[in-house]
């Protein structure tokens, strides 16, 4: 039988980059698509509890029957995909992407392409966040379809169920190889650029610079960099236990 | 010198809860509020990238000079405090919440009150999320109050370098201690309340049921359930290391 795949992004249903993704889909299983109205970038892990949301079924896709556009966030669209639109069947893998714009290193939690391809592994469901370190909207995705293809069909035959979430990028530029990656350590400079409203009000636009600080060959920027796609796997415990091995806090609670 | 506190939240300037945490940390140090001008919660850790934000100073609490409404998320309240507000002065602490509700657990993914204390450490900056396992716009915040204040003293003092980040919970009802505690394994059972909007389209409402499925007594939701407050020190390394110790995907790279 063929494997169920949902497919979703956070560039929105009209992205280039998902058209791109359901088509390698199309090649492996049965291909659902449920995805958002509008772009959805860097919504991190938000969810829609205190507004309703609206579904509808769209014809975007060639030879896709199921693709439903949604007026929620990325996570919102995996939730209403598994219990309205597919009423508990069993999912194989969900897939996310692919995205216009790096996700690597701390971006991961900003990401709304990876909020998506959590929720799905939060489920239980192999999830696989993809995405290509072009910002533009005519991006060049034909080089990732190969590896996209490859990694989705090794992942969903890998004989093993502890990581459950990949965080996939793709370089920009000539793809090397493949590289299995940690998340590497690097942080934001923000700026903000001060203008004036229309009615007169200062109003702050946010921009920012990343830096990379992690010297590990094997970080994703760094695998990146050097022309890998790198693959880092992801999980959802945030608990530091490094601090609760070492007993760094007993002295709070004493 | 006092230590410089940036307070922020997830439920908005007005809520009770920011209001008790000013209360508390205004006996510790000089105090600086920036707070989003309405409701963020189940934000996760969302940024505005492609709006502008508009802050505004405000004076709600008594005796605190410096608080600023931000039609920005809870991530974004703590960027523009840090660049636009303070203009980079070093910020001993930042602290979030009183959260209505609880953060326990796999919330800590979907939470607005954790992404801006999670902000905060990603600068490096020692940061603390507070909520109260009581959803109600009155819960009473007063029991958590001492609470709240030993275990800021106590971070600000902690002679560390590792952690930088706690999600702390208080139990509804009576408290009987402090646990260091991990995140527990459990996950949500969707639902979604359907319903015909004035238009005539349907509409989904999510809700839920939470299920924990962690047996280990450290595990915070087990320890409030038995009535203690539960301390989880959280990283932003999302990196599966088990995976890549244990080799898991090297097949997916072949």
């Amino acid at each position: 039988m063929k494997p169920l795949i949902l497919v979703t992004n956070d560039d929105g249903i009209i992205a280039p980059g998902i058209k791109a993704l359901v088509e390698v889909m199309s090649t492996i299983g049965e291909v659902v698509v449920v995805a958002p109205d509008s772009p959805q970038s860097a919504k991190g892990h938000s969810i829609t509890i205190t507004d309703p949301i609206h579904i509808r079924k769209v014809k975007i896709f060639d030879g896709i029957e199921e693709s439903y556009e949604c007026s929620g966030t990325p996570a919102d669209c995996v939730k209403i995909a598994r219990k309205v639109i597919l009423k508990n069947r069993k999912i194989d893998i969900c897939v996310s992407g692919i995205n216009h714009g790096s996700n690597a290193s701390i971006n991961v939690l900003y990401s709304g392409t990876m909020s998506a391809a959590m929720e799905g592994s939060l489920e239980g469901i192999k999830s696989i966040g993809f995405s290509l370190c072009d910002f533009s909207f005519e991006a060049d995705f034909k080089p990732c379809l190969p590896y996209v293809k490859k990694i989705t069909e090794g992942f969903l035959k890998l004989n093993q169920d502890t990581a459950k979430l990949l965080n996939v990028n793709f370089p920009k530029d000539e793809i090397k190889g493949m590289k299995i990656c940690t998340q590497a350590k690097g942080n934001w400079i923000e700026d903000f650029q001060v203008g004036t409203n229309p009615r007169g009000e200062n109003y702050y636009w946010m921009t920012g610079k990343f830096v990379n600080i992690d010297p590990s060959e094997n970080a994703d920027l760094n695998a990146l960099k050097e022309g890998y796609i790198s693959i880092v796997p992801v999980h959802h415990d945030l608990t530091h236990h490094e601090a609760l091995h070492h007993n760094l806090l007993d002295d709070l609670i004493e």
